[in-house]
């Protein structure tokens, strides 16, 4: 696409960032997405939520606190729009209360970004979603690496005899072969379990565990170098979990963690993916209703989706 | 039961009503309903809120507010526990995301409440348990006059396709048989609708309709001079969506729509139903999480519920 | 414009109201008003606010609650779709902080819109984007009645020697000769004064004033049959500041006011416009960061504007 | 005192109303009452709330929304401030945790405002703070005629085995005979009672009682005759608790009751004391911290506090 | 107590954890405490705060954020219900106003909980309450090291010249000999003084002091190491202001210091303590009329008090 | 000034400190400012934000929470007032929404209170006030080292075409030679940017940068160290964002920026600054409308404030 043509924010100097319809970033609402570099998609379902509930407002309210967002990213040196093209895709279409149906709706919905080559960031709705996520991604790529931050590692078998809930879906997704468990890693684990045996999950599917308290031991630097080392050049799909961010700075989620990470320590994490060959991404359990005047949830989150759409045009950039 | 073994609140003059254990009003926590005049009972379920979402921790957010009230109703010169024994039950279980399945728990739950010969008044959850709930009151009762206090009619066919929402539920009972719709009334309903149809759903099930604007139109006491005329002396059941009051005195709802009606009015609306043949009661929708800081919605549920327990008292005690 | 290819808010029962992107209404973002009947137009300059601030944000909080409307108004019984074409033009561009050249620029917006033949629906923003409006209203329509809900009535000369202020839009109004002052009325004007010809200000001007006092006490169909009768034929614009309306039920608000009114009588007061000649509406005042959670003061603000629209279908439908 | 050396609000046209020091309408902060006409004195304790507890922190807040008010009142046609002379006095010292103590400091400061001349109007503080203003109000004035906006008659003869709580002070005032209870009323009772006898204490002590309930029936200005006749020419004191008024309208307070009276009702129930003769004021139970954003029920009491130094005002005026 | 025997939480796969009456962990209410391990208090006190109140509060607060704790403990490895025996005691009895009194109620009711045998974790009520608290804990066991997590000494003489306030409940406890001051430090102090004097007062009564900023320099693990080689092998109590953390963990307490610590450091800290005679622990100053929206400081503190009972379990375990 | 004769803050032992007029630490409100060393001024300006507003209300919030301060800073062992007399100024007048009319008055103002030889302290406002009081400050101590801790650099050459907004205030006083850029440095540098050469301005003008991220990476005592160095003997002018602190620690502003530093960083990084040549200080950017209740920006910047004055005291000290 010719610069002159690239989507891009609506310029702040004469729409003032307060103004316009929220859409991510203030970036056109667009739909087809030919030739577009990468799409922000809202996947507003929280069905899945066993304790408290209201993700689907999730892209609502990332989408209200991205519009602070500008187009370059001094920590990685990238002019994001100099080198993408770049949409809001709106939301996919879901239907509260049924999670099957819901979850089919969604693969479909995702499938249709990855076949148009445009590089998805996925706003949640609760962690369910990254299964039919992870179906649309491995229907285009094959089995992926999973770079997964979180306080859980949602491998539980099932929830209250459930085998859908925001606890379960990397266990359904290994059981899939959606997942090459042996590039994956599970970041930030913490907090109380039902069971000795919750603690070991991680590792019998084959994925790299760094739980909380080894992260705040061993420091993001080594964390970095020892999740880089396990994916290697296959394709990795990122999903975030808000709660792997400790209450302080993420108050607004559905199982917060204490004892969790600092927003700079997030970035930092995000930004040492760098490099990697990262086909998707996903935010998940932002819950607006419990976010305090401030929006800080809302305001992390929408930086954080920031950071990872500065990968995907830095990595757009080294292709060319 | 002896006057000295009933339950009742434990001693606010020893125990101040800040401290304890959150029952509803501080009554014991009972599972046996033996000699029990009324059982309050939590019903946690909000897989079926199409909008906002959470009232599951409704009944949590009542039973907190429900510690500032004292045993003597002066308007309806009740003294409860001079007359009933009643308890709280606790919560039905419950699977969140998963309806059908919890509301056949939900209906098996209340069945047994209902057999014990207690009074049950049940606390919401969203709109959707009301549906079991007349199962299970239809169970023991036969069809039952419905007594709907709402914004809306919860009479929709469907929702997205979906049979069983917070939007169908009187749809559902109707079709099954549960209601008496010759002697039950509608009231309050006002709000956009999607089509002119909409508004005729309420007489063409052969209900009274008492729109939100009639209401305003005739006042309070010949609305529930109407009502009563309709119920007459059969079995009626009660259900009490939050939404029918004005969001100014009740945010913390799922669909809230403005032009309602003021607390006082709610009270004497459910105080002008002394006299009728009441089954059973449940409170609806309320959500916590949206209540700001004065919690003035689970305040005014809470006196709800304790009209409701009036009545039962008042009942009781002209049957003795 | 033929009912097929009228534009309409996207299907809720596909997607449902907590998704999409945050149009008004969920109306399609359209800035080519070719036969478009109605346009709601967002104006976020509050640099005229002299008290509390945030009114910028006004059009992002009314959208966001109006997403829970629905297409049919049962009270006034109009299917606004079936009638109308409608659609969200976004917001007029304004500089914070410059007052006059705001002013020129939203006058310059607002006049387009007026150019079109679509009726506009402006959201502020503080009350002095009033004068801007006015100017584009009265540079089509010649000088227009004003019908003007508040609880001040705004005819300040200065504030604090400054000319333009939310203090101030209707004394600049009346000098430059855009208002037929013999055919306007001030509403619910109450509250605290600087001095006793403060109150005189309104019918010094030629406008009949109707104070909160005397609104209580005369009743709604009274004010309504005072208001119609100075009107006339003409052509009439409302405005609405928020603050109108009790603080219970419209917290977030520049000024507040006690002693106000309930949101039903706004609704009625509003709907009793029906049959007027209304060329223009605008909602102002309207301050999110003070809405507590359950956002009352929004999706009052939000069925306000829906009521407005319902006007305007009304009759463009008399008008067929 | 002269016209140009009376205290009054510093000039909002060149402070705009949002600066500087909040006393109360940014009066001057003044301890020397020579030739003041009335003062409002804050009086932080709290150490007798029995439920909620943070009352201390009400002057601050009414203080703060007092910022609003301007001088000139046209419902009662008073130019405040071209007949009186008004100060902000602070707050009289307490110790927390110590009511006896307390008291006795209260009432001494109380007594020294008494005794300069200055018409008092006390800011609480919980309701314990009305007794020892009672005894330096009677020490000026002899028994004195309780007009008594409440929702509980506190009247209790004690709590918890306490004789000094904020359920209690009426009771202690009545047995020291520091009430004319012939010329006294109380107004607005309602809410759930321990016992059938607590609905007969007004009367018994012989206090006229008009119930929430029978205000609602009879109206605003029934009311007000029946209090007014009662007091006759004799002083009254006015003791006016915020939870009178529905927590919609005054979320912020120790002990909410539902059903209550809304801010219209509550500026007409005060401007209709206008005529009688009143000695001291308070305004008790507003609790900032549970107030959401809009800080309605600070607004709402710093608006009832200007009523009482309007009243003031016009009976200085009246004087002269 | 057999394993089938044993008080646990209920079964969070049948009644998901939003569900059910708020005890701690939703474990049972039982106040017969035989052959239970230990018991988790309210102590719902709150008359001794000097600046912000409403700590009554606390023991709710804390209960409600607790349904989120599951029984394993991984940083500790500890299966707490496979050891342990626990209950939810409810609150004790206290007086509002009334310190003297109450704390006569909280020392006879502590005292029996003691005499038990299981081990108590107190849920503060403001800090006065450890006075009472350690002259039962002294009663059973003698004086006892205090293990004192706070940004406050506590130790000040006299406050308002009362003795009894939440600032000197350990200067009290000093002079009467409750504690081995020896074997007793003071953790995290900081924040501006009335005096010189005052960051002495510490190490003048013979305790070890760890300020604020020296904890920031020297470290979690040196500190741990600090305080365990002072208390040795004696009992120790644990006393944790939750102002010791920092305000943006925990904005909800009395008199909150900036310059704090995070929830990790927190957890770290409380579980370093393992291995050592711990023999009752209390949390207090947690106020939640002050916790925003996502109740950050309420899960903090019920995270703190799982690891206090995760400490009586590893050490019931080693006993065995 | 003699001992007897300072000005100090209100004996807490006398008045609590929940008690009293709201001025800066209580201290008197004195506008004679000879022989007082330091002022604390009001800045209420906020026309100047291009995204959240309500600056104008930061004085009375900070004013607020600095009730909890005492006279005796440990970590500086300076007891304030054994030193210095000090007291709260006031505000200084402004017209909101009149940019260059009210640079003016500030700078008059500010200079006032310069030449009084009191070291001024001012409160916010908005950023854009810094460059009126560089104004005032270089007006008496010629160009001024600038020690600017931020999370943006604030030197855009205009924002929508406007030369004057809370982004531009250090390009002006660059432009007009206000500031000894050799001796200046911005800290905290971080966030999304418009443009590649936004990260150049600070170097360009010829400051010392330190960025955020560099900051994290080289710590407090290097970066104290590096400002130290560069300032060197002259005056410097500490100007402090309060979103140079995590939105976790300080939501309440009005472009937070996450990855920020915490309250005890800050804490160390102003007390480093003992030593130097300070000449006035400023505090902006607070926003209190959107502190969540427990107001911890408001206490955070309070206590920051707080250092200010205890360096001024103790440089008062070393001078005699």
């Amino acid at each position: 696409m010719t610069p002159d043509k690239r989507y891009r924010p609506i310029d702040a100097m004469v729409y003032p960032r307060f103004s316009g319809i929220r859409t991510f970033m203030r970036l056109p609402y667009v739909t087809d997405l030919t030739g577009v570099d990468f799409a922000v998609v809202g996947v507003p379902f929280d069905t899945g939520g066993t304790f408290r509930v209201g993700a689907r407002f999730g892209p609502e309210g990332i989408r209200s606190q991205s519009t602070l967002l500008r187009p370059y990213n001094p920590a990685l040196k990238v002019p994001i729009f100099d080198i993408c093209s770049g949409v809001d895709y709106g939301d996919l279409p879901v239907i509260p209360g049924y999670l099957p149906e819901s979850h089919k709706q969604i693969t479909e919905g995702a499938a249709a970004v990855f076949a148009s080559g445009a590089t998805p960031v996925f706003l949640g709705g609760d962690h369910s979603v990254s299964l039919p996520l992870l179906r649309a991604a491995a229907g285009k790529h094959g089995p992926v690496a999973l770079i997964h931050f979180d306080s859980h590692s949602d491998l539980w078998p099932a929830y209250f005899g459930g085998k859908d809930t925001h606890g379960t879906p990397f266990r359904r997704a290994y059981e899939e072969g959606l997942l090459d468990t042996a590039r994956s890693s599970q970041i930030g684990l913490r907090g109380s379990l039902y069971d000795e045996s919750d603690a070991l999950m991680t590792t019998e599917v084959g994925m790299q565990l760094i739980t909380g308290p080894e992260l705040h031991e061993i420091g993001v630097k080594e964390t970095i170098r020892r999740v880089k080392e396990r994916v290697g050049d296959g394709p990795a799909y990122v999903t975030f979990d808000i709660d792997f961010v400790d209450p302080a700075y993420a108050p607004a989620t559905g199982t917060p963690e204490v004892g969790g990470f600092t927003s700079a320590q997030c970035l930092q994490l995000v930004r040492g993916l760098a490099g990697l060959n990262l086909i998707g991404f996903d935010l998940v359990e932002v819950m607006p209703p419990y976010d305090p005047q401030g929006n800080v949830t809302c305001l992390l989150a929408a930086n954080l989706v920031y950071e990872f759409i500065s990968l995907i045009a830095l990595s757009r950039k080294n292709k060319t």
